[in-house]
Order: C-alpha cells, then sequence, then structure tokens
C-alpha cells in the first residue's frame, strides 16, 4: 500500500511538473512571437551593418553591436574573446564568359572564398566537365592539362533533407581546385550548390590543402544557370572556351571576437549551457540565413529567459562565434579556452541552418542522453516540432565535443536553405519572421530543459 | 504449434506489405521531386494565365487548360461539369485617403469580394473603430449612425496555426458590413487578415445576409500598415475622416465548370476517391497558392500513378472545383450529382492551404478509420510527414460528408500562408518548387494507402 501510495505521489508530482513545463513553454513562445525582438536585431544586423566577411568592417561592426545589444538586455556578464582570423577580400565583381568562336555569352561567376585571382585580364581555356574526381582521374593529365574543370555535379533532387544533398556535392566546390591542379588544370569552375536553376552564383570556403601558393589556381562558382547553359554549349562543341577574372586577396589573420553573454547559474553556476551561432557571414548577400537567424535566435534564448521570468540554476551563455565560414576560428578559441580554464561544458545547441519554421533538433550525444531528450517530445507537439534524431550537431560547438557533453543543432525546415545560401539573395527579405521567432522559441525551450533537468551523467565503462 | 505458424506467416505477409509500401511510397517521392510536373502547371496557370475569379475569362481559360493537360495524361475519363457561378468584378482600382484636415493619406485598400460600389465619387465620414461585434453593440446606432465602421482586430500572433488565428478573425471580413448596417453605418473598412505588417490589403468573400440591395454599404479591406496608420490617426483626433471608392459590380450568374478526371478502378470501380482544390481564385494575384498549388497538385497525384506504374484497384479521381473562394458553388454541385448518381465515395482529400513544405493531413472520419490512418504515420517518416490529426477537412469536400467517408485535407506548413492569401503578392514567386513537390508526393501516398487498403466500414448503431 505504502508503494502504491509512493508511485502515486510520483505520478502526481511528475505530472505537476510536467504541467509547470507546458506553462514555460507557452510563454517563451507567446513572449518570442507577440513581443520578439530577434526580427528586429535581424533587420539591424543585415539591413544596418550587412555581408560579415571574417576580418571585415562589418565584421567588426556586428561584435560591436551584438556587443551593445546584449549589454541592454542586464545579463550577468557580457565580454569579447580575442581570436585571430583569415581576411580574405573579393575585389572587384568577376566576369565569366563562355567563348564559342567569336560569340561571347557572359555567365553569372563568383570567385570561392580563399581562392586566389586570375591574372588582371582573366584566363581562357578549353573546359573540360567532370561529375567527380574519380573522372578526373580516368580523364587523366592528358586530357586535363592546360584546361578549366569544371565540375558539374548537381545536387540530388529527390533527398529530403537538402543538406544530405549538399554533402553530397560540396567535395567539388572543397577540394576541387586541389584535384585538378594534381592533373595540370589551370582554373576550375564548379556548379552552384543550390537546388533551384537561377542566375545566383553560390561561394562557398575550399582548400588548397599543401600545395604551395605560387602553384595554386583560381576557383570560381558559377550558377546553376550558367552551368546547365555551359554543360549545354559543350555538347554542342567540345571546343568551346570558358574565360573569368577574378580579384580576391588573401591578407595576413587579423584581430577579432567572439561575443559572449551570460546569466550565472543560481544552483550550479559552473555547469555551463551554451547556445550560439556564427557572426560572420558570405559577403555576397547580407547573411540573413547564415547566419544572422543563428545569432539573434541564440541572443533571444537569453531574452526570453529574463522576460518570462526564469532564473536558470545552470550558467547559460550565448555565444556569437566569428569565422565559422572560412576557418572556424572563433569555435576553435572558444573550446580552448573553455579547456584552458577547466570550464564544464553540459549542453551546447547551435543554430546555422536557416530562419526556417524550425521542425526539431539532431543530437550527438549518449543514448541515456537522447532517451531524456525523448521523454520531452510530448512538451514540444503543440508547436510542431517534431524532429528528434541523433546526427551531428554544428561546426562552432564541434571543438567541445566530449564523453560528457550534449551538443545539439536546431533543424529547420530544409527546403528552402540552399536557394539563398551563400549567394547575393541571402538577405532580410528571404526571413519569415514567425519562423525566425519560433525557432527562437524552440531553441529556448530545449535549452529550459536541460537548464533544468541536467544532462544524464554517463559512466565510463574501463577498457 | 499451427496457430503460432499463422501468426509468423502474418506477421511476415505484413513486413513484406510494409516494404512494398516503403517502396511504393519512395518511387512516387522521387518521381515527384525529380521529374514533377506540377510547378510547370503552376506556371502556366499563374504567369500564363493569371488570376482565375469565377465567371472570367481567365477562369474559363484555366478550365481549357488543365482539361487539356488531364487529357495529355492519358486518363480513363476527362469530362467538364457544368455549374452556374456568381460572377463579381472589381472594376477600376480603389482608391483610399485618411483625411485630416486639409491633409490626405494614401492608404491601400480593395474592396472585399460581393460587396457593393461606393458612389463614383467616393464616400467620406468620420471613422469608429472597433475590435468586434460587441463593441458595435455597446457602441450602438447613436455613435456609429452615418460612420465608416472601422474593424481593426488582429490576427493573433502567438497561436501556431495561423489558420487559427484567421479564424479567430474573418467574421470581421464576412459579417462586418451586414452587422454594420445594423446601426446605421454608410461603409466598412476591415484589417486585412494578414500577420505581416505591409502594404497589401487583402480581399475575401463577404455577405450581406437577408439585407435588401438597396440597404447595403460597401466593404473594403485595409492592408495592416494601412489599419497601423488609420488607428493612431484616430487616436491623435477623433474626428479624422475616412475617404474611399470603390467600382466593384455584381452580375447574374453565368456558366463555369468542374474539371474532373479519373482512373477507373481495376477492382472496385465503384468505389471512388477524389483529389481536389480548387480552380478559381481571387482576382488580386495570380492564385498561386491560393489555390493553383492545390489544382497541380491534385491533378500530380494522378500523373505520379501512372509514372509509377501503379494501377489503383479503386476509382481515382481528380477534381478541380469552380468557385470555392465565393460561392462554394463547385463544391455542392459535384457532391449533387454524385448523390444522383449513387456514387460510393470513400475517400476525399483536398488541397487548399497553400503549397508550402507538407507537414500531414487533417482528418474528419471514424474513429477506426484514424486509427487506421495512425498505422502509416511510420511510412511516411522519411518524408518528414508527422501530423495526423482529426479536424477539419476542406471547404469543397465538405458536401460529400457522411458517416462512411473519409475526408482529409492536406496541411502544409501555415507560417507563411496569410502573407499572400487573396492579395496581389500571391503569386507564383512565392512558391518554392521543393514544397510543392513534396506535397504533391504526399497526398498521392495517403491516396495510394486509401486505395490499396481501403476504409475500414462503419457499423451503424441502431438508436
Amino acid at each position: 500500500m505504502k508503494k502504491i501510495l509512493v508511485l502515486l505521489w510520483l505520478a502526481s508530482a511528475i505530472s505537476f511538473a510536467q504541467s509547470d513545463d507546458e506553462k514555460q513553454l507557452k510563454k517563451v513562445y507567446s513572449e518570442s512571437l507577440l513581443n520578439g525582438k530577434s526580427y528586429a536585431w535581424l533587420d539591424h544586423l543585415s539591413n544596418k551593418i550587412g555581408g560579415r566577411l571574417s576580418g571585415s568592417t562589418n565584421a567588426a561592426k556586428a561584435v560591436q553591436y551584438t556587443k551593445a545589444e546584449l549589454e541592454a538586455l542586464g545579463l550577468d556578464k557580457v565580454w569579447l574573446q580575442e581570436v585571430m582570423v583569415p581576411k580574405w577580400e573579393r575585389g572587384k565583381p568577376e566576369e565569366a564568359f563562355i567563348v564559342m568562336g567569336s560569340k561571347k555569352v557572359m555567365v553569372p561567376i563568383c570567385a570561392l572564398g580563399g581562392s586566389v585571382a586570375t591574372p588582371e585580364a582573366g584566363i581562357e581555356a578549353e573546359v573540360i566537365e567532370v561529375q567527380n574526381f574519380e573522372e578526373l582521374k580516368t580523364l587523366g593529365k592528358e586530357k586535363i592539362q592546360g584546361k578549366i574543370v569544371f565540375y558539374n555535379r548537381p545536387m540530388q533532387a529527390d533527398l529530403i533533407s537538402t543538406f544530405e544533398a549538399y554533402g553530397g556535392c560540396v567535395n567539388q566546390r572543397y577540394a576541387g581546385a586541389k584535384e585538378a591542379i594534381q592533373y595540370g588544370a589551370i582554373g576550375v569552375v564548379v556548379r552552384s550548390m543550390n537546388l533551384r536553376l537561377d542566375d545566383y552564383p553560390h561561394t562557398g570556403s575550399m582548400s588548397y590543402g599543401d600545395i604551395a601558393v605560387a602553384d595554386r589556381i583560381p576557383a570560381a562558382a558559377i550558377s546553376t544557370k550558367g552551368a546547365d547553359l555551359l554543360s549545354k554549349a559543350l555538347k554542342l562543341n567540345p571546343n568551346v572556351k570558358f574565360k573569368f577574372s577574378q580579384h580576391c586577396k588573401q591578407y595576413e589573420d587579423v584581430l577579432s571576437h567572439n561575443v559572449i553573454g551570460e546569466i550565472t547559474g543560481s544552483e550550479f553556476p559552473n555547469e555551463i549551457i551554451i547556445v550560439g551561432g556564427h557572426l560572420d557571414s558570405w559577403d555576397l548577400g547580407d547573411g540573413s540565413h547564415d547566419d544572422g537567424a543563428g545569432v539573434v535566435q541564440s541572443m533571444e534564448v537569453l531574452r526570453l529567459f529574463k522576460e518570462t521570468g526564469y532564473k536558470p540554476k545552470r550558467t547559460i551563455r550565448v555565444v556569437l562565434f566569428m569565422n565559422e565560414e572560412n576557418g572556424l576560428r572563433g569555435g576553435r578559441k572558444y573550446a580552448e579556452v573553455a579547456k584552458t580554464k577547466g570550464e564544464k561544458h553540459i549542453f551546447a545547441l547551435e543554430s546555422d541552418a536557416g530562419g526556417f519554421t524550425p521542425r526539431g533538433f539532431s543530437f550527438d550525444c549518449s543514448d541515456g542522453n537522447f532517451t531524456q531528450v525523448e521523454s520531452w517530445r510530448k512538451l514540444f507537439k503543440p508547436y510542431l516540432i517534431h524532429y528528434f534524431e541523433k546526427g551531428g550537431s554544428g561546426a562552432d560547438i564541434g571543438p567541445l565535443k566530449d564523453d560528457q557533453i550534449v551538443l545539439a543543432g536546431l533543424r529547420p525546415d530544409s527546403q528552402r536553405y540552399f536557394d539563398h545560401h551563400h549567394a547575393e539573395n541571402d538577405t532580410f527579405d528571404a526571413v519569415n519572421k514567425r519562423e525566425l521567432e519560433l525557432g527562437a522559441a524552440t531553441m529556448t525551450s530545449l535549452v529550459y530543459l536541460f537548464d533544468k533537468y541536467g544532462t544524464v551523467k554517463e559512466k565510463k565503462i574501463k577498457g
């Protein structure tokens, strides 16, 4: 009988706790949708500042702006964390033409981030179209020497997750130049990572690996429509040439900052939870989806705690990382400093997949912690948050990984993300206010639950 | 032992069937995303034809176009079903001003569908702002007589479903004039049903009920920014006047058509499943989301069956309804003819909530049928379709309701829908190709399952 009473008590305690959680989530969503600040912050970052490539004046402005806004929230601490970042500039606009005898057709391109320039007048050469690195190898030096390699493998449209489709293509952009150099190519042009057919070239990071500076070749992205046109022209006449010029330049590293703010925990101040996005963006658009959205949503998490009167037990930090796009220096620096200081991070959440309607989260954590997350699933049902899966989390929080921490990434609807990703049309007008605000509320709700219930401690299994 | 063997056999049969279903869904999604026709059809409907208000030349063109496209699919039958529809025309553009003494500020308005015109020169009067009909009653004839009633209750932003927020406001638009007439108002202006602040007025249907034609007053929608401006002006000076002119006209009913195509069932041809959207739209935009999307998705269902080689056991019909927006004549006619012919409809699916990422369906059906639907839930998981709830289905299929039929509505993500609904910016560029195609595949998958497994027959309980 006593056992039954205890069970009944436990059940009622659980149901009572449940109801408190339901109430807190309701408050969070209502405050975000009725009085949210995320959209106004994003408006400023996007329209008053604009593209924020690492090392640029705009990136520095974004650091100062977000620091001031966090200070205005009345957090317990706000500070800048120094980090050296690469500085690369696009220079004057690129130009590119498909050259068919005496006829030239202009096509939209952009230099890939980190690429070297062409000579001032550009380069012109025959083109060899390939789908992948294997094809490159099969063709060999004989067929490739002196030519421009055109990587034209499209994103796979029948994958439901567009990030999966991106993952299946992005090696062309990241390592395309490095691979092509081995076969004597003099330049590289890559089909934009975009599922739509349009006129926007999409930039993104690339690497030459260990290849000496003198041996590097210029690499550009071409719009999807431009890629189709070039491919069609090559089918009609394999002797078609491609001419392009770009004027980008890599400078010495410069000093920049991560922006950090915290509400110190009332019960367990040494258990740290972070939520963040990256403050830098590519230079073509204004970086509204990538990752202005993640920045303002992360700031909003702390504001929503304060506005709803929730006092976290643990220390909640917002971290606005610098240099995710072309270096990850901010993410690495944050983890390095945390390690040096012996800080204990129990949960890290990143938003870097666009400001679209949130669908849920993916987790990088132990089974025990994932089971706890699944027990919270029903709390999210009224908000149509349904996706709780194991998988990746985020690039900037990755360096914090150990065998205890829970890492998570917000997973918004991914269908439109690559329409805008790294392109001139990643702009404020492409972000819907409600979708952005729902994302902020969803993140706040998960952080609240991890703050309240903590993580499940894993026992280390001795080998 | 025999029982166990039978159970094992059953389990393996079920798991085999499961796997067939998984394969069919995969084929359907892949075909829709890789070779779908829905987007090209929508391009034509939106950009080559445009807004398709009942009784207009465009509506007639849309009938001919979709009939021809369905014929090109090689269905077993394609036909037009005659239906008389109302014909209302907007006439030349509306004009409206907030009049503050000698200063006039122009604001965007549009006539509500079915409204009477103002005199040619417009009407000008003092304004009384109200939130609801109760307030109107409290104010009474004394305060309202001779004035323009301004309904300014906004959509509730903290509701997750924007359709719920719409439901909480739309009586102002639909019955606002009828109510205001009782207190001697001379005109009505209604805040647009839009969660964003922008410059687009949103039209929509309204009714005068039994009020005689001579006693009717003109009713217009004002953009959300215009509504805020008017409200602010009235707070500063209650004597501010509003002046507006509109030139709309109601004509005699005209002949129009529902467009119907079918694949006749191979096993149970007399069990009919329909899938549909409405072919008419409002006149301001091109009706891409409302409901060009539903039209082309419904057509795509039959195309996907043919392309994937699936031969339905039951008769599958696509029905493109005429006049959902301002009369529902097409929906009523279809049900009336079905009843006259003694046709047995077992399942009807409607898509009329925009061409956004599909999240699931809502059902109007018996518990037994809903249980069967829930057993299919896991089949949809790879496609991130998670919403299966009881609730409304759709306006056009509503008249088919009886105690046996399953009615369902596609439920896309609703966050952006009312940014475009019934406004000039409901246009093709606001529809994302992949989101539209995912919706078509999701609809096809559900129709496939109902075709294959049928519905659960309900026993009539004797009273």
